[in-house]
């Protein structure tokens, strides 16, 4: 019996037959464009990650980031002076200065170099890190019980039991709504808040091999040691925190795509996850909807607000 | 009659079609995953990503980024006191600070708030900036002969006679191996360096669509005005600068997974970009060559290096 939800690739493909693409004048030689015509060119996009900001949650070791104008670096005769802000009026275009005073900051990926001193960095991960599977489990109905609940493998399990075994090297994003406080941040970490159990973290990773796991919240558990966290570092694996909008992606079926900035030897990264699900998948917006280019105009004027960030400015000089 | 080239992904869905589907357990909702099981994760991944460093070619009006340890931006009682830096070997982990003196700095993505007032910002980017089909135009025999070549409408042309049109919605990087001398900081901007003429962007945003062209070089031309980036600024297109590996990827056939970091109101991209290629093509590695899970050790401890980059360091105490 064919499942209702056999996935649309396999079914579009099945129409593309030799016959119909031989019909085709180029493209010759597609190879994996067929990917994108048939099945995420129509798919749904949706943004996994929080912008991250000068003021924002951060593990309370931590400080904020500094974001402000770049003043030049160097003369540059007859068009600007050494420590002279770059502006869109004078210079006719603008640059941002960074002061981060951590890379445990924002959405981001924790490679194990973080934890262990024998760890990859961040611009030691390979390419493979690029487009995976992407499996959501659910515990955000255990969470408004008990917004202490950590994610045991029986949730695991009890996916399973709904969508099948979890594929090899997928990414495994543990749903808690959590997220919905990030703009709260004097509070996004009190505890309790809801973690995932050190049983959970192994069975994923050494009875599933899964890539990684992500969390909403910025700490894997609410232990005094902080032991799932230190268990995946030293076993060389990596997890994201800080994720964003899962509830509005499917808990199977899906792709995720991995980005993230690649500072050498970085022991953070500042990620950006993007979940690509199916065409009937009710949120997210796909290319269509989407393009990317030309970009939308900003509604003011771009300036730095108090904090040093660019936002459209109504009224602005 | 079929080319030779037909997309794998094709010529494997069709083995899969209902009668075999329905004969496997769950997953009964793998969506898109079939992209992943049947395409992606046999293909070859290539990293075209310069690690960015705290020494590295940077446009002359910029500075250098300087990376150091992070220190404690709290006290936190028996634990750490404000302005303590973070050890392996006292905390348990560390973390690591940016001085990030401009956003255009390493492999990047301009958005066009770059140049623009009205232009959209990083953190403005749909989420369909995730994965694209990945067209590769070879400069690199014009450049060898003439260092200041700038690629020509006829460049775009010669390609599609070869590949057929380029999709609408692709990512088009050009290809000039400029990139090999990134380790050469002090004269990698010096001019004539390769470019891209303003009339064969205009062709590739305004007649095929594209979503977005790259370079090797930090710049997008030679001109005194820099007409390329002026004029995809100010119509709200973005570009990619400081593209590595594109000798490793073919023409036509890839996908590219777009990364970068997310700050809000961002006015530059600290990006990431990977090609995923063919199963046949000769360079890159497959989810079996590099799970990513668990990864590698270092060869030696981490210490940072006299720039404040985290490297393998022999005989480290």
């Amino acid at each position: 019996m064919v499942s209702k939800r056999l996935p649309a690739v396999i079914l579009i493909t099945a129409s593309l037959l030799p016959s119909s693409v031989s019909a085709q004048q180029p493209p010759q030689n597609q190879g994996l464009w067929s990917v994108y015509e048939q099945a995420t060119k129509g798919a749904k996009h949706i943004d996994l990650t929080h912008a991250f900001a000068p003021v924002q949650p951060v593990w309370p070791g931590f400080g904020q980031a500094e974001f402000k104008a770049t003043t030049a670096g160097a003369d540059i005769p007859d068009y600007v002076k050494r420590g002279e802000e770059y502006t869109y009026a004078k210079h006719g275009f603008v640059a941002t200065s960074y002061v981060l005073t951590t890379d445990q900051y924002g959405t981001q990926l924790d490679p194990p170099a973080h934890w262990d001193e024998y760890g990859a960095t961040i611009s030691d991960l390979p390419p493979t890190f690029a487009v995976r599977p992407l499996v959501v489990i659910p515990i955000q109905e255990k969470v408004k019980a008990d917004p202490g609940y950590h994610m045991q493998v029986q949730d695991v399990l009890d996916w399973e039991t709904r969508h099948g075994r979890i594929p090899e090297g997928a990414v495994v994003m543990v749903r808690s709504d959590w997220y919905k406080r990030w703009n709260n941040p004097k509070h996004f970490n009190d505890k309790p808040f809801p973690g995932v159990s050190l049983d959970a973290l192994k069975f994923l990773h050494l009875e599933r091999k899964i890539l990684f796991h992500g969390h909403e919240p910025l700490d894997t558990d609410t232990t005094p040691t902080l032991e799932g966290e230190a268990w995946l570092m030293h076993n060389h694996f990596t997890q994201a925190e800080g994720v964003a909008n899962l509830d509005q992606v499917p808990e199977a079926g899906a792709l995720i795509s991995i980005g993230f900035a690649k500072p050498l030897g970085g022991t953070g990264g500042y990620a950006r996850f993007v979940a690509i699900a199916p065409a009937d998948w009710p949120y997210g917006v796909t290319v269509a909807d989407a393009s990317g280019a030309p970009l939308p105009k900003q509604s003011a004027p771009l300036r730095r607000d108090e904090h040093g960030a660019m936002r459209p400015t109504p009224g602005a000089k």
